[in-house]
Protein backbone atom coordinates (compact mmCIF):
# COMPACT_ATOMS: atom_id res chain seq x y z
CA UNK A 1 0.00 0.00 0.00
CA UNK A 2 2.85 2.58 0.80
CA UNK A 3 4.49 1.54 -2.44
CA UNK A 4 0.94 3.18 -4.06
CA UNK A 5 0.53 5.44 -1.94
CA UNK A 6 4.14 6.81 -3.30
CA UNK A 7 3.15 6.34 -6.71
CA UNK A 8 -0.25 7.59 -6.79
CA UNK A 9 0.20 10.76 -4.22
CA UNK A 10 -3.02 9.74 -3.12
CA UNK A 11 -3.32 9.10 0.81
CA UNK A 12 -3.66 5.75 2.31
CA UNK A 13 -7.22 6.73 3.85
CA UNK A 14 -8.75 8.15 -0.03
CA UNK A 15 -7.11 4.52 -0.72
CA UNK A 16 -9.19 2.79 1.30
CA UNK A 17 -12.59 4.81 0.95
CA UNK A 18 -12.39 4.37 -2.51
CA UNK A 19 -11.44 0.97 -3.28
CA UNK A 20 -12.44 -0.90 0.33
CA UNK A 21 -10.08 -3.14 1.45
CA UNK A 22 -6.40 -3.73 -0.19
CA UNK A 23 -7.87 -7.31 -1.96
CA UNK A 24 -10.34 -5.40 -3.28
CA UNK A 25 -7.88 -3.14 -4.61
CA UNK A 26 -6.12 -5.97 -6.12
CA UNK A 27 -8.79 -7.22 -7.63
CA UNK A 28 -9.47 -4.06 -9.21
CA UNK A 29 -6.19 -3.94 -10.74
CA UNK A 30 -6.48 -7.31 -11.39
CA UNK A 31 -9.59 -6.84 -13.70
CA UNK A 32 -8.05 -3.87 -15.06
CA UNK A 33 -4.91 -6.35 -16.24
CA UNK A 34 -7.17 -8.64 -17.80
CA UNK A 35 -9.33 -5.73 -20.01
CA UNK A 36 -5.87 -4.36 -21.26
CA UNK A 37 -4.07 -7.93 -21.82
CA UNK A 38 -7.90 -9.17 -24.02
CA UNK A 39 -7.56 -5.46 -25.93
CA UNK A 40 -4.08 -6.00 -26.92
CA UNK A 41 -4.01 -9.82 -27.51
CA UNK A 42 -6.90 -8.89 -29.86
CA UNK A 43 -5.07 -6.27 -31.42
CA UNK A 44 -1.97 -8.75 -32.63
CA UNK A 45 -4.47 -11.20 -33.26
CA UNK A 46 -6.32 -8.88 -36.27
CA UNK A 47 -2.33 -8.12 -37.45
CA UNK A 48 -1.90 -12.01 -38.00
CA UNK A 49 -2.22 -14.04 -40.98
CA UNK A 50 -5.10 -16.32 -41.93
CA UNK A 51 -4.32 -20.08 -41.33
CA UNK A 52 -1.58 -21.44 -39.41
CA UNK A 53 0.69 -18.55 -40.54
CA UNK A 54 -1.30 -16.60 -38.47
CA UNK A 55 -1.00 -18.60 -35.71
CA UNK A 56 3.31 -18.30 -36.13
CA UNK A 57 2.70 -14.21 -36.45
CA UNK A 58 1.13 -14.52 -33.22
CA UNK A 59 3.81 -16.65 -31.57
CA UNK A 60 6.82 -13.91 -33.18
CA UNK A 61 4.32 -11.17 -31.92
CA UNK A 62 4.11 -12.89 -28.09
CA UNK A 63 7.78 -13.17 -28.69
CA UNK A 64 8.45 -9.79 -29.35
CA UNK A 65 6.49 -8.82 -26.25
CA UNK A 66 8.08 -10.89 -24.08
CA UNK A 67 11.70 -9.55 -24.67
CA UNK A 68 10.53 -5.47 -23.92
CA UNK A 69 11.00 -4.21 -20.29
CA UNK A 70 7.40 -4.66 -19.28
CA UNK A 71 7.16 -7.93 -21.09
CA UNK A 72 10.43 -9.42 -18.50
CA UNK A 73 8.38 -8.74 -15.67
CA UNK A 74 6.01 -11.46 -17.02
CA UNK A 75 1.85 -11.81 -16.56
CA UNK A 76 0.41 -10.28 -13.70
CA UNK A 77 -1.90 -13.35 -13.76
CA UNK A 78 0.64 -15.96 -13.75
CA UNK A 79 2.79 -13.93 -10.96
CA UNK A 80 0.21 -13.90 -8.59
CA UNK A 81 -1.71 -17.36 -9.18
CA UNK A 82 -0.23 -18.43 -6.17
CA UNK A 83 -2.35 -16.03 -4.14
CA UNK A 84 -5.60 -16.42 -6.25
CA UNK A 85 -6.95 -19.25 -4.54
CA UNK A 86 -8.36 -19.49 -0.79
CA UNK A 87 -7.56 -15.90 -0.20
CA UNK A 88 -10.09 -12.93 -0.10
CA UNK A 89 -14.11 -13.18 -1.55
CA UNK A 90 -14.16 -12.28 -4.99
CA UNK A 91 -10.72 -13.98 -5.59
CA UNK A 92 -11.52 -17.64 -6.27
CA UNK A 93 -13.07 -17.33 -9.20
CA UNK A 94 -10.63 -14.99 -10.73
CA UNK A 95 -8.61 -17.23 -12.23
CA UNK A 96 -11.76 -18.78 -13.77
CA UNK A 97 -12.64 -15.44 -15.43
CA UNK A 98 -9.67 -15.37 -16.62
CA UNK A 99 -9.54 -18.17 -18.45
CA UNK A 100 -12.73 -17.67 -19.64
CA UNK A 101 -12.35 -14.15 -20.96
CA UNK A 102 -8.70 -15.56 -22.86
CA UNK A 103 -10.24 -18.68 -24.14
CA UNK A 104 -12.80 -16.73 -26.68
CA UNK A 105 -9.56 -14.91 -27.92
CA UNK A 106 -6.89 -17.74 -28.45
CA UNK A 107 -10.21 -19.43 -30.65
CA UNK A 108 -10.73 -16.33 -32.92
CA UNK A 109 -6.93 -17.27 -33.72
CA UNK A 110 -6.66 -21.27 -33.82
CA UNK A 111 -10.09 -21.18 -35.30
CA UNK A 112 -8.46 -19.69 -38.75
CA UNK A 113 -6.22 -23.59 -38.92
CA UNK A 114 -8.49 -25.55 -41.30
CA UNK A 115 -9.89 -28.24 -41.36
CA UNK A 116 -11.02 -29.23 -38.12
CA UNK A 117 -14.06 -29.80 -35.80
CA UNK A 118 -14.85 -28.01 -32.76
CA UNK A 119 -13.65 -30.00 -30.63
CA UNK A 120 -10.09 -30.49 -31.51
CA UNK A 121 -10.22 -26.26 -32.14
CA UNK A 122 -11.09 -26.06 -28.21
CA UNK A 123 -8.51 -28.52 -27.42
CA UNK A 124 -5.93 -26.24 -29.53
CA UNK A 125 -6.96 -23.75 -27.65
CA UNK A 126 -6.64 -25.66 -24.14
CA UNK A 127 -3.27 -26.15 -25.72
CA UNK A 128 -1.85 -22.62 -26.52
CA UNK A 129 -3.35 -21.50 -23.16
CA UNK A 130 -1.27 -23.82 -21.53
CA UNK A 131 1.56 -23.48 -23.28
CA UNK A 132 1.60 -19.61 -23.17
CA UNK A 133 1.16 -20.29 -19.57
CA UNK A 134 4.54 -21.64 -19.17
CA UNK A 135 5.97 -19.55 -21.35
CA UNK A 136 5.28 -16.68 -19.53
CA UNK A 137 6.79 -18.31 -16.14
CA UNK A 138 9.67 -19.25 -17.91
CA UNK A 139 10.32 -15.64 -18.98
CA UNK A 140 10.03 -14.40 -15.74
CA UNK A 141 11.65 -16.78 -14.09
CA UNK A 142 15.15 -17.07 -16.60
CA UNK A 143 18.19 -15.23 -16.62
CA UNK A 144 18.69 -15.29 -20.52
CA UNK A 145 16.86 -14.73 -23.49
CA UNK A 146 18.04 -18.04 -24.64
CA UNK A 147 15.25 -20.21 -22.85
CA UNK A 148 12.72 -17.30 -23.98
CA UNK A 149 13.76 -18.65 -27.69
CA UNK A 150 13.90 -22.16 -27.32
CA UNK A 151 10.75 -22.49 -25.56
CA UNK A 152 9.21 -20.43 -28.51
CA UNK A 153 10.85 -22.85 -30.79
CA UNK A 154 9.46 -26.42 -29.44
CA UNK A 155 5.69 -23.74 -29.40
CA UNK A 156 6.06 -23.18 -32.73
CA UNK A 157 7.21 -27.09 -33.92
CA UNK A 158 3.94 -28.11 -31.80
CA UNK A 159 1.73 -25.26 -34.24
CA UNK A 160 3.31 -26.95 -37.17
CA UNK A 161 1.66 -30.50 -36.20
CA UNK A 162 -1.89 -28.87 -36.83
CA UNK A 163 -1.11 -29.02 -40.60
CA UNK A 164 -3.39 -31.69 -41.92
CA UNK B 1 10.35 -17.16 9.60
CA UNK B 2 7.66 -16.85 12.89
CA UNK B 3 6.16 -19.69 10.47
CA UNK B 4 8.92 -21.79 10.40
CA UNK B 5 9.77 -21.19 14.44
CA UNK B 6 6.36 -21.97 15.36
CA UNK B 7 5.93 -25.73 13.34
CA UNK B 8 9.91 -26.58 13.61
CA UNK B 9 10.28 -25.70 17.40
CA UNK B 10 13.93 -23.96 16.33
CA UNK B 11 14.23 -20.63 17.65
CA UNK B 12 14.85 -17.95 15.31
CA UNK B 13 18.58 -16.77 16.60
CA UNK B 14 19.01 -20.51 15.68
CA UNK B 15 18.13 -20.38 12.13
CA UNK B 16 20.13 -17.32 11.44
CA UNK B 17 22.86 -18.89 13.03
CA UNK B 18 22.29 -22.55 10.92
CA UNK B 19 20.72 -20.84 7.50
CA UNK B 20 22.44 -17.50 7.26
CA UNK B 21 19.52 -15.07 6.13
CA UNK B 22 16.18 -15.41 5.08
CA UNK B 23 17.07 -15.62 1.79
CA UNK B 24 19.72 -18.83 2.35
CA UNK B 25 16.91 -20.57 3.97
CA UNK B 26 14.57 -19.73 1.65
CA UNK B 27 17.08 -21.12 -1.18
CA UNK B 28 18.12 -24.38 0.98
CA UNK B 29 14.14 -25.10 0.32
CA UNK B 30 13.90 -24.13 -2.83
CA UNK B 31 17.29 -26.97 -3.45
CA UNK B 32 15.73 -29.35 -1.49
CA UNK B 33 12.64 -29.53 -3.40
CA UNK B 34 14.30 -29.33 -6.65
CA UNK B 35 16.01 -32.98 -5.35
CA UNK B 36 12.52 -34.38 -4.22
CA UNK B 37 10.98 -33.69 -7.56
CA UNK B 38 13.54 -35.00 -9.55
CA UNK B 39 14.05 -38.41 -6.98
CA UNK B 40 9.78 -38.36 -7.64
CA UNK B 41 9.74 -37.61 -11.31
CA UNK B 42 12.39 -40.14 -12.00
CA UNK B 43 10.36 -43.06 -9.67
CA UNK B 44 7.25 -42.13 -11.67
CA UNK B 45 8.89 -42.50 -15.08
CA UNK B 46 10.85 -45.91 -14.15
CA UNK B 47 6.94 -47.40 -13.60
CA UNK B 48 6.05 -45.50 -17.10
CA UNK B 49 5.39 -48.38 -20.17
CA UNK B 50 8.41 -48.24 -23.42
CA UNK B 51 7.25 -45.80 -26.19
CA UNK B 52 4.64 -43.26 -26.39
CA UNK B 53 2.22 -45.14 -24.15
CA UNK B 54 4.89 -44.49 -21.35
CA UNK B 55 4.37 -40.39 -21.93
CA UNK B 56 0.86 -40.87 -21.64
CA UNK B 57 1.67 -43.34 -18.60
CA UNK B 58 3.42 -40.45 -17.45
CA UNK B 59 0.46 -37.66 -17.39
CA UNK B 60 -2.01 -39.72 -16.13
CA UNK B 61 0.37 -39.93 -12.85
CA UNK B 62 1.09 -36.36 -12.71
CA UNK B 63 -2.57 -35.57 -13.16
CA UNK B 64 -3.34 -37.68 -10.29
CA UNK B 65 -0.96 -36.03 -8.12
CA UNK B 66 -2.07 -32.75 -9.26
CA UNK B 67 -5.43 -34.24 -7.42
CA UNK B 68 -3.93 -34.54 -3.99
CA UNK B 69 -3.97 -32.67 -1.46
CA UNK B 70 -0.15 -31.67 -1.60
CA UNK B 71 -0.75 -31.43 -5.43
CA UNK B 72 -3.32 -28.68 -5.21
CA UNK B 73 -0.49 -26.48 -3.89
CA UNK B 74 0.93 -26.67 -6.94
CA UNK B 75 4.83 -26.31 -7.70
CA UNK B 76 7.02 -24.60 -5.22
CA UNK B 77 9.23 -23.19 -8.19
CA UNK B 78 6.39 -21.93 -10.20
CA UNK B 79 4.58 -20.54 -7.29
CA UNK B 80 7.73 -18.59 -6.20
CA UNK B 81 9.24 -18.60 -9.83
CA UNK B 82 7.93 -14.76 -9.46
CA UNK B 83 10.90 -14.39 -6.57
CA UNK B 84 13.44 -16.46 -8.13
CA UNK B 85 14.78 -13.42 -11.00
CA UNK B 86 16.63 -10.36 -9.36
CA UNK B 87 16.69 -10.61 -5.38
CA UNK B 88 19.51 -12.06 -3.61
CA UNK B 89 22.74 -13.32 -4.34
CA UNK B 90 22.47 -17.12 -5.14
CA UNK B 91 18.87 -17.13 -6.50
CA UNK B 92 19.28 -14.99 -10.12
CA UNK B 93 20.31 -18.84 -11.46
CA UNK B 94 17.71 -20.95 -9.76
CA UNK B 95 15.60 -21.04 -12.25
CA UNK B 96 18.13 -22.17 -15.13
CA UNK B 97 19.52 -24.84 -12.55
CA UNK B 98 15.80 -26.13 -11.81
CA UNK B 99 15.48 -26.71 -16.12
CA UNK B 100 18.49 -27.78 -16.46
CA UNK B 101 18.25 -30.49 -13.59
CA UNK B 102 14.97 -31.76 -14.95
CA UNK B 103 15.73 -31.37 -18.81
CA UNK B 104 17.28 -35.37 -18.29
CA UNK B 105 14.45 -36.65 -16.16
CA UNK B 106 12.21 -35.81 -18.60
CA UNK B 107 14.63 -36.87 -21.93
CA UNK B 108 14.32 -40.61 -20.19
CA UNK B 109 11.00 -40.78 -21.17
CA UNK B 110 10.66 -38.24 -24.25
CA UNK B 111 13.46 -40.13 -25.63
CA UNK B 112 11.96 -43.70 -25.81
CA UNK B 113 9.36 -42.47 -28.58
CA UNK B 114 11.40 -43.06 -31.80
CA UNK B 115 12.16 -42.81 -34.62
CA UNK B 116 13.15 -38.91 -33.56
CA UNK B 117 16.50 -36.95 -34.01
CA UNK B 118 18.26 -35.96 -30.73
CA UNK B 119 16.72 -32.40 -31.92
CA UNK B 120 13.47 -33.61 -31.90
CA UNK B 121 13.90 -35.16 -28.80
CA UNK B 122 14.89 -31.75 -27.44
CA UNK B 123 11.97 -30.11 -28.66
CA UNK B 124 9.81 -32.46 -27.21
CA UNK B 125 11.74 -31.82 -23.79
CA UNK B 126 10.91 -28.31 -23.61
CA UNK B 127 7.49 -28.47 -25.04
CA UNK B 128 6.51 -30.89 -22.49
CA UNK B 129 8.26 -28.85 -19.83
CA UNK B 130 6.49 -25.61 -20.68
CA UNK B 131 3.10 -27.53 -20.96
CA UNK B 132 4.08 -29.02 -17.37
CA UNK B 133 4.34 -25.58 -16.16
CA UNK B 134 1.16 -24.52 -17.73
CA UNK B 135 -0.49 -27.34 -16.12
CA UNK B 136 0.91 -26.20 -12.63
CA UNK B 137 -0.95 -22.97 -13.11
CA UNK B 138 -3.61 -24.12 -13.90
CA UNK B 139 -3.57 -26.79 -10.80
CA UNK B 140 -2.70 -24.13 -8.48
CA UNK B 141 -5.01 -21.43 -9.58
CA UNK B 142 -8.36 -23.00 -10.81
CA UNK B 143 -10.98 -23.68 -8.02
CA UNK B 144 -12.36 -27.30 -9.45
CA UNK B 145 -10.68 -30.34 -11.09
CA UNK B 146 -12.25 -29.95 -14.21
CA UNK B 147 -9.89 -27.47 -15.82
CA UNK B 148 -6.90 -29.86 -14.76
CA UNK B 149 -8.82 -32.56 -16.67
CA UNK B 150 -9.47 -30.70 -19.53
CA UNK B 151 -5.82 -28.99 -19.65
CA UNK B 152 -4.44 -32.70 -19.50
CA UNK B 153 -6.70 -34.02 -22.23
CA UNK B 154 -5.07 -31.26 -24.54
CA UNK B 155 -1.71 -32.29 -23.27
CA UNK B 156 -2.43 -36.02 -24.35
CA UNK B 157 -3.77 -34.90 -28.08
CA UNK B 158 -0.59 -33.01 -28.28
CA UNK B 159 1.58 -35.82 -27.58
CA UNK B 160 -0.02 -37.86 -29.66
CA UNK B 161 0.98 -35.85 -32.55
CA UNK B 162 4.28 -37.76 -32.06
CA UNK B 163 3.47 -40.48 -33.32
CA UNK B 164 4.94 -40.69 -36.87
Amino acid sequence: MSDIVEASGVHKPSLYRTFGTKEELFATVLRRYLAERKALLSELIAECRPGIDGVHDFLDKLEADALTESGQLGCLFVNSSTELRGSAPGFEHFSDEYRETMRPVFRSLVERVQPATDAIVDQRVDLLYTLILGFRVTVRSSTGTDETRRTMVAIHAAVDAWRS
